[in-house]
């Protein structure tokens, strides 16, 4: 399954994201995804240290600034 | 929704944008938004530890420079 | 307007820019601009602490590391 | 061979790829590559200091972000 | 005049060119430039603190690690 | 000469690299370059502060972390 593909089989999900800029790391709930890999989180909470730091709720993530994906629980 | 949409949305609402560059966090209202996610905002302030430290007024953003899109009270 | 056309829309002023890379802040009168926010700029000053530091005078700036265009007096 | 054939030719096999952010060593095996380098690692794990740190199992790796991958044992 | 146009009009000039990197100003003679600001610069030096440091002669830049392209003597 | 051209004229010989990241200088040999400076390099070595210090043997390079070609004895 192509990488875009398999991060579209993720929507509904729960999914860890690392992206660029302070060095966070965001979970939320998969709400969708394009073709660049711009993608939509609900429910979303910034992780620190392990730990949730902060609550995001409803974000939009600009694709080219995504450095992994990671599908929590797989 | 796909996330640009979503974003296209957000139009005339405030929103929240984390950028790269010099760690800013900037609020201002939703003016437009295209398909690469380049911005116009206006009444855009920065925030720096949660409180305003400068007043932008009118500025446009470049979308791959854009981390986090985040709709005020949401 | 579109962010690009907002932009096109502040040829013949003078606009503040931050780029990346050596946490500059640039001041000059926007020559042109294309669809992918490439700037041409005369007059260009760079900015540090508020203050003029170096004249540049013609510089082309390559849109994707542009962060924020700001008109100035706006 | 082009370079994206030839990453093409590494799907089944482990590879280190470098990625930027938290500098970051991952390995793992190939799964899918597209045209832009974006990737689907399975049974990844991350290296630090030459030993294995963190256990990723599948991720998906935004190709802009990659800055060289590596086939091992080649 | 478009911004990559003025760029292809300083062919066969010296300019200036500041990198993303090791913070790098380089200064050599134009030989090519296409339309995405990839570069090929003859006889470039890398200046540091204002001097010449290292001799790198023939190089290519990637465009978009080009932050700012400034003619000599403009 | 287009600087993708130039580029390819380099293949079958031995370049330098500046990358993104870990602040590499990588040398290798050209094996193929693609139209976004994407590269494929075999006998790659890392060099740090002069020195070869690690052997990288074949590697795939993306071109937008690329910042500096040059080819050696050139």
């Amino acid at each position: 399954m192509f990488p875009t593909k398999k991060v579209q089989s993720l929507i509904g999900q729960k999914i860890q994201v690392e992206v660029k800029g302070g060095k966070h790391i965001l979970e939320g709930t998969l709400e969708s995804a394009d073709e660049y890999l711009n993608m939509h989180l609900t429910s979303t909470v910034e992780i620190v240290d392990g730990e949730i730091s902060t609550s995001l709720g409803s974000v939009v993530l600009r694709g080219n600034n995504i450095i992994i994906i990671n599908p929590i629980e797989n």
